[in-house]
């Protein structure tokens, strides 16, 4: 009897702070080593792809998978379907569009509780679409934030994110007419952009960086995409990666650091080694850098986080007579 | 907006001859080299296993995948989504236990179209549970069989067989007091056993085996399980294989028949190559053997027949505001 959750109900369902806890708890059964998650299947369609993301978290009893196809002419659709993992059971097919958005900010989340400074006030943020958003709510839930600056190429957009995204977490944003106006001695930076099709791809440039400042890039996630520049990987003192196998055959960014002789596997960690006990911050001067291309464990373990959420506000379509046993 | 449909929908929307044609169109594609389809995934959970098979089959537009996942406690759940490879759109989601069966009988169906001698008139079961009947009802699609005979060790299941078979597909279906009997001298052979946890698993021997005739062995899908003898392998003149890799790594009969230096390249032959013409039997007195242990693409074109019955039938529970596009 699995539930049908569409966009709508997947979008009341979201409680960021939730979301980053449950995605919190499957990353440290990763770091337990108690979780399957084989690399992820990217077949070729005649004009896009189809990819699947699978993933088993054994101690949870959490199970599930993430497939989403996609093509330039007819865009992207993302499903997320959830098993009991003991029982067997499908407990819920579910749109994902939103929620891939919203796992990537969840994730960010849990990077910047365990990498920013405690004391961070301030956020920098370069870009303005649905990623921006949800990465920036995350902050804002794992940080006392007392105000935010965004900067997006098209005013109209910046000062949309600003008045929506401040009414939403009742923080002062402000627009900002340069990125460095944006970023400039912000103790936190959201980098959040699809670069795509633009002359300049580099949103965000390692010389802006600022002493103890903790910067989350999560676009660039094709070889083709760029989004931070080759010295950023070179003046950030820790690099914290959600996994470093996806960030580093995935990312233009990497591609672009190794070119550079910018990456440096000294100061790389993963985000399991962190959640099982690694520091991925020093001291309050160094500078740290988070770079994310998402995993089947992150969208799991937060279309469970959805699911929870639905059930006790009693969201989605409940269909009956589904999914027959054949038993042994 | 896809389609739901449950078991009792499936079975309804299973029409044997169509099914088998729609697969066949998805294999000839193989064997032009338009399909993609990775191994399949295969992530231990606590007590069992969560299975993942996509393929694409760009020539003919169509897209999707099979998840499935047991347990011994809890047996097996199957699903099917199917997807228009062209415009992205999640098609229909389906229960595939049934239609597991019934794609195993259809990819029989095939193997014996292609491989049985053309006037073939008599059957021999040696099984009586879903994939015997599948896989009876399949030959008798593609052959003018006149009679059959059935076994099954206990004399109350090959009894209902003989009756309920006899009546669905209006031919004479015999009962059989041991297999040798059911099987000796039938044109074809269908063996689907299911020989967990018995003390002798080979449910047919190679020494039965008598000139022109035709096997189909759908059984002994895993490592641990047996179901015919490497002296079957070795009498054969020629063997069709769904897909050989799948075959020689997963089947327990291919290991034994390795172990027993039975198995022999010389005389194997894949679905594809033959649907791409080369021929599967030479002469009429040749002995030939299908094994089969299922693809991704056998998978994804049965739910694609199964969804054209299912629209034309008006079967199924259609649902709405699903799956946002996420447009570039």
């Amino acid at each position: 009897m699995p539930l049908i959750l569409g966009p709508s109900d997947v979008k009341k369902a979201t409680k960021m702070r939730q979301m980053i806890d449950v995605i919190e708890n499957g990353i440290r059964e990763q770091a337990a080593g108690n979780v399957s998650m084989p690399p992820r299947q990217n077949l070729a369609t005649s004009n896009g792809f189809f990819r699947v993301m699978p993933a088993v978290m054994r101690a949870g009893g959490k199970m599930g998978i993430k497939i989403f196809n996609g093509s330039v002419e007819h865009g992207v659709r993302y499903i997320i379907l959830i098993y009991d993992e003991k029982g067997g059971e499908l407990l819920c097919m579910m749109d994902a569009a939103y929620l891939t958005g919203a796992r990537t900010g969840a994730t960010t989340g849990i990077a910047t509780r365990h990498q920013a400074r405690k004391n961070a006030k301030t956020v920098g943020i370069i870009g303005s679409g649905l990623e921006a958003r949800t990465n920036f709510a995350a902050v804002c839930s794992v940080r006392e934030i007392e105000s935010a600056r965004v900067f997006s190429p098209t005013p109209a957009n910046r000062e949309r994110f600003a008045q929506e995204m401040g009414n939403q977490l009742d923080i002062p944003v402000h627009p900002s007419e340069t990125p460095q106006a944006a970023v400039a001695n912000s103790d936190i930076v959201v980098v959040a952009t699809n670069t795509t099709g633009h002359s300049d791809t580099i949103a965000y440039y390692g010389s802006w960086m600022s002493k103890g400042q903790h910067i989350n890039s999560i676009g660039a996630t094709g070889g083709h995409l760029r989004e931070i520049d080759p010295e950023a990987f070179f003046r950030a003192d820790r690099i914290l990666m959600d996994t470093i196998g996806g960030v580093k055959e995935e990312s233009g960014d990497s591609f672009a650091a190794i070119h550079a002789g910018a990456w440096d596997d000294r100061k790389i960690i993963e985000l399991p080694q962190v959640l099982g006990g690694l520091s991925a911050r020093k001291t309050d001067e160094q500078i740290t850098l988070f770079k994310s291309v998402g995993s089947a464990v992150q969208d799991v373990m937060a279309g469970f986080a959805v699911y929870e959420q639905a059930q006790a506000q009693g969201l989605g379509l409940q269909i009956n007579d589904f999914l027959e046993h054949k038993i042994f």
